[in-house]
């Protein structure tokens, strides 16, 4: 008993390897334990699963004793802003959320259930989420557009008992935070002196800008395609203002190019080839670049390499690869474990924390500020910092 | 890396073995094939996946190939019905729906997703279940309230492109029916000739009635707890009504017990002790008796043997088991096989006479009209039908 084989247009798709490794998908349901009887039969269905139904309507919070909701959580988008690709839709988001999914199981232990929903309408998008949450223990939403993606997580946070996670804005904060506390230590710098400037103001770059000033950041500038945000500036969006308002205290303006003159850190979550080689040479000495647009950086590494002290992409085939996967299935293993009804930035920063101390200080070297994601460390140092934050909370 | 672990007051209900079945679910999340190096990594996700997306963005119907939708439906309910139990809402409907998902990958092979809404509103429930389609197959609806049920299977059915089964109303259906073809061969009576009554007018009595007279039972009477329903009662409601026009065609008043006297099949789908083994004796030679009620049946089977040649019940301690969990695994096979983007009656009254063919006619006895829920034959039976029904449409 399978699902149906395949058309000749398909079957000729799965002679690629990608392709084949995503043959009727990805992940499937298991049984925990196997129905081979009558016995089996009357425990996990009738008439044993009666008194479990019974138990947990007169104590609500059963449900996470009885109910795989113990384990699993929802991978929830609606497609808006599909990697780099853009708006696809629920269907063609599918095979991110299944995967986000494989990669919860696989490095976390958590049951995830990819869900894209068939609407881009914000508040749509939140009810639908809210009418799904009993059976979950936490909601990873993802690859939702911005500004939108904000409002989602907000609102879904003060509707929810359970944890609310936008992982595009803060898994790449943690991953990003863990990787910049590192480089920082490698060249000798501390956060509260340097001039960082980020390239990108949408969920990553907004929310690694917050998690970089609760650290005591006070120099930073946010670019995007418009150039450096500066405060009275009215042509840009009301999003964009407000974090003008709050950065960029030396007033800068003019292109990303201009911003990164004299910067100390530039942290790229835009696009591809932004910058040359040259402009990575007028930045202060020591300078770190995260370069973390996929699958093109910001700026070429290799051009980039002569003028910096530290160089991180997003991408596999360079060292010091700042990848999310670094930090949300710890982050839900230890909010599971921890039984948390919320997540706030105190616990988001200490998964950061956690993270850039699974390397020993003794071993860090320039191309080794963050942890390969098969580092096996890594998921239960996040998780139990996380888990501590909570039960400190 | 687990979730947590119990408290004193749940370890002592772990003690139970029907709890300790439920100890954090029944189900979980399994990876096809695991992530084990970046190679894995790239394939599954970033940057591999980016090409699935793209190609599914493209060729819509290529959801069904490359992701888990292939194989994977979801388990709905608003937990308004949950079993005998009434109305437990989304949190004490869910260890049912897990289950149910449990023997869907038992006896189907299918991944299925138990999803309790925290509504029960209709028009919120039909919108839900239409925003979170794009990763499924196929709809198992559950649990949910009649009349409501009704209103919410018809919209979906129109709405969505993937079939939609509301298994209170055709899961009992389907093996009340192929159970009678049996039994009615046993008897040597013939569906349009007898007599029948059923006790219960909401989900599961209403679609036994429809497909009964989709098949020719010319003479039932429909039985709730405000007696006989007969053409020109304006004291039930307009549901009730709706089925008093199409149905006793002899214009049998008074009660459930008046209406037995005389008839060929008794059919309970209703509560428990409604009638007494007495009750049985007024029915015609070779009585057919049906109490599916659980856990008691409508009548002690051993006050009605002596009084009818076949009893059957809902029961797994005594022959006949009339059990749901015989007709949806197949049905739901078959759907997925034949990428169905709908189901009707045709297929339905297939499954049923898949499901009665599935004991040779030579076997057939009083004590065996029904296959065991474990029987091997059961699944592809029924799904072969089915497959077969939706490909000839």
């Amino acid at each position: 008993m399978s699902a149906p084989t395949a058309s000749p247009e398909v079957a000729q798709l799965l002679q690629d390897p990608v392709f084949a490794a995503h043959d009727r998908g990805k992940m499937e349901t298991t049984l925990k334990a196997p129905i081979r009887d009558r016995d089996d039969l009357s425990r996990v269905y009738t008439p044993g699963v009666a008194r479990v139904c019974v138990d947990i309507a007169e104590n609500p919070d059963h449900v996470r004793d009885f109910t795989l909701k113990a384990n699993t959580i929802a991978v929830v988008s609606d497609g808006s802003a599909v990697l780099g690709l853009g708006n696809l839709g629920a269907a063609g988001a599918l095979p991110v959320m299944e995967g986000k999914a494989a990669l919860f199981k696989q490095f976390g232990g958590i049951d995830a259930v990819p869900l894209c929903l068939d609407t881009q309408d914000t508040e749509e998008i939140i009810r639908t989420v809210q009418l799904i949450a009993p059976v979950f223990a936490g909601i990873n939403l993802e690859d939702i557009s911005s500004p939108r993606c904000f409002e989602v997580e907000r609102r879904l946070r003060e509707l929810l008992d359970i944890p609310v996670f936008h992982d595009d804005q803060h898994g790449t904060a943690i991953v990003t935070h863990a990787a910049l506390l590192n480089a920082l230590t490698v060249v000798g710098k501390r956060i509260e002196d340097v001039r960082i400037v980020i390239a990108g103001a949408g969920a990553a770059g907004s929310a690694i800008l917050n998690l970089l000033q609760a650290q005591g950041a006070s120099d930073v500038v946010v670019c995007t395609s418009k150039g450096a945000l500066v405060q009275g500036r009215t042509d840009v969006p009301p999003h964009y203002q407000e974090i003008a308002a709050r950065t960029n205290p030396r007033r800068i303006s003019g292109t990303l190019r201009d911003a990164v003159r004299g910067a100390d850190v530039f942290i790229g979550v835009s696009g591809p080839n932004l910058l040359e080689g040259s402009d990575i040479a007028t930045m202060n000495a020591d300078a770190i670049v995260f370069a973390m647009a996929n699958p093109t950086p910001e700026v070429d590494p290799a051009a980039a390499a002569p003028h910096a002290a530290v160089i991180a992409t997003g991408r596999s085939d360079y060292p010091n690869q700042i990848n999310n996967v670094l930090a949300f299935p710890g982050v839900f293993r230890g909010l599971l474990d921890a039984r948390s009804t919320t997540i706030n930035n105190e616990v988001i920063l200490r998964a950061a924390v956690a993270l850039s101390q699974v390397i020993p200080q003794q071993e860090l070297r320039a191309d080794y500020i963050i942890p390969s994601v098969f580092d096996p460390r890594v998921c239960p140092a996040v998780a139990g910092a996380v888990q501590a934050a909570v039960a400190g909370q």
